[in-house]
């Protein structure tokens, strides 16, 4: 496996991303979401040593106006000349041509024709796991192919969709006036991973009470080095933006500072590469149990005729000839 | 490690519980609990092929009077000649001496000394995967043992507490009136568990909405052969516990009749067997990325040089290697 070449097709893939070529970026990004055998070929070559890109996590409910938020930080970004690529793994955002819940404003028009902006959708397909995986991975084509700013988006609504988001050097968590009320089975998940809140639809009614309460939490939760500040804008009307910004680089600062960012993203990478082990060794299992040797077995187990436990020392034993095999 | 023979105090703790000995049976639960090779080794022997067993799993939300239901379907079986054994995986249940979360009720005082009726809490200890593969098999012991009935009573809050409770021939979730107001995340995945729902405490306000309201929810469900009754408890008093057990009856012999239980047996063999195989090979992954073999590459990922692709190759082959010495 480790000694298999990328095919043609896509190494020309890499080099034509890596000159700036879109169409390829895009195809490069699809071969690293789909995984598999080209996957891992490409791997090698797509590795970044020394991570360029600043990656910021963006993760609320459905309707928080995570999308607009999105559009002001593209502006930001290039204000100060930097590129920047959007990363959306939220089935409700207008990126990923869904719109279903709440969320209605698209990309500004400059930003669409902006070469130093880019947009990509992941599609979910309903398996949130290979999703996790494929999301480090599309990251780490955006940095090879050199874009300054990586935001990721998802929606807050599950362990796993927070998780994704907690994977950069910034997080944000975006709230809504009346966000308490609401039924958040995933507020302290999503308070734990905040390394910077923001009461988004600040115009709204009970603003400053969604910001009394964050701070309330903010009191309860373990002391850290950094205490996540909170953030109100308007993203409609862009207020707070600016403000939101300067927390990002004042983040960012801290990160470069304190060392932080240097353990962050090393554990990231170990991460990285235990979720693809226990991925591997789970799909070995799972092969296993369907291999025809042992189908005899499974309908013994089924019967009652054969205790499970022992059972699982026959498939773990197949799981293992298939791994070494592989 | 099939080769093995279990050691004599183990041998011995089985012959003395089929005997009918109390303390040998706590203790060859508690081995099975352990889990590892002690518990491996015993499996064949505690392995049952024709279940005698029928299973209640008892889930809701902490407070909901869980356990003194329980209680009331223990007198139910006790009535009609039938010995019956309790499984608490609940921290919130008085048998796991918690009762931190509402419950005050405990055992009725001629229950204690019957000889028919037997309690065992399983301590969570923060890890619920490890225990919800212990149910099953502790489930299998009291069953070898000769138990007619079997309860697994769990919390009803989480993925893992209300799947235990379905790995059940019937599962009851218990619900109060006005718990369709309360911040229930797990509110749909509770009701698809469910094949009897009890409003317990219906002596309250609320008992008739309550009802209402799963009535409402469960016609939106899709269409099975079996429609979950609600059945209204006053547990305290004792009022609907002989409606709740006459549900039971009705379930069980449904679930004869219609082949439905082979079929859950079957099933329920099959996960445990899925469960054990995922357990083995996870366990595997984690020791190899801990073998001083490895070290230098995991500081090599850790730092950016290696790509985590390239090394979870790597990593998995050495997986491999331990899982066909095993």
């Amino acid at each position: 496996m480790s000694g298999r070449v990328a095919s043609t097709t896509e190494s020309t893939l890499i080099d034509d991303a890596l000159a700036g070529n879109r169409r390829a970026l895009a195809g490069l990004i699809s071969v690293v979401e789909r995984g598999g055998e080209p996957a891992r070929s490409l791997a090698p070559r797509l590795h970044v040593t020394a991570p360029h890109a600043f990656t910021l996590g963006l993760t609320g409910a459905p309707g928080a106006g995570k999308s607009t938020l999105t559009d002001g930080l593209i502006g930001r970004a290039r204000a100060g000349g930097a590129s920047i690529a959007v990363v959306a793994v939220d089935p409700s955002s207008p990126f990923t041509g869904g719109a279903i819940l709440g969320d209605r404003v698209r990309l500004r028009e400059e930003h669409v024709a902006d070469d130093a902006v880019y947009v990509r959708s992941l599609a979910n397909r309903g398996h949130l796991g290979g999703l996790a995986q494929a999301v480090p991975a599309v990251v780490r084509v955006l940095d090879r192919t050199g874009w300054d700013w990586v935001i990721v988006e998802t929606v807050g609504v599950g362990q796993a969709e927070v998780g994704i988001a907690s994977q950069a050097d910034t997080t944000l968590v975006v709230v809504n006036p009346g966000w308490g009320d609401e039924v958040q089975a995933n507020k302290a998940g999503l308070l734990e991973v905040a390394d910077i809140l923001v009461v988004n639809k600040a115009e709204r009614d009970g603003a400053a009470e969604a910001v009394r309460n964050l701070r309330g939490m903010l009191a309860l939760a373990p002391k850290r080095d950094w205490t996540p500040p909170i953030v109100k804008t308007s993203a409609l009307s862009g207020e707070g933006v600016d403000d939101l910004w300067l927390a990002i680089e004042r983040h960012r600062a801290h990160l470069e500072a304190s060392g932080e960012l240097d353990r962050r993203r090393a554990e990231r990478r170990l991460d990285e590469l235990r979720q693809r082990v226990s991925h591997e060794v789970e799909r070995a299992a799972r092969l296993a149990e369907q291999s025809p040797e042992l189908s005899a077995l499974l309908q013994s187990v089924a019967n009652g005729d054969t205790d499970p436990t022992t059972a699982a020392a026959k498939v773990v034993a197949v799981a293992a000839r298939r791994l070494r095999k592989a």
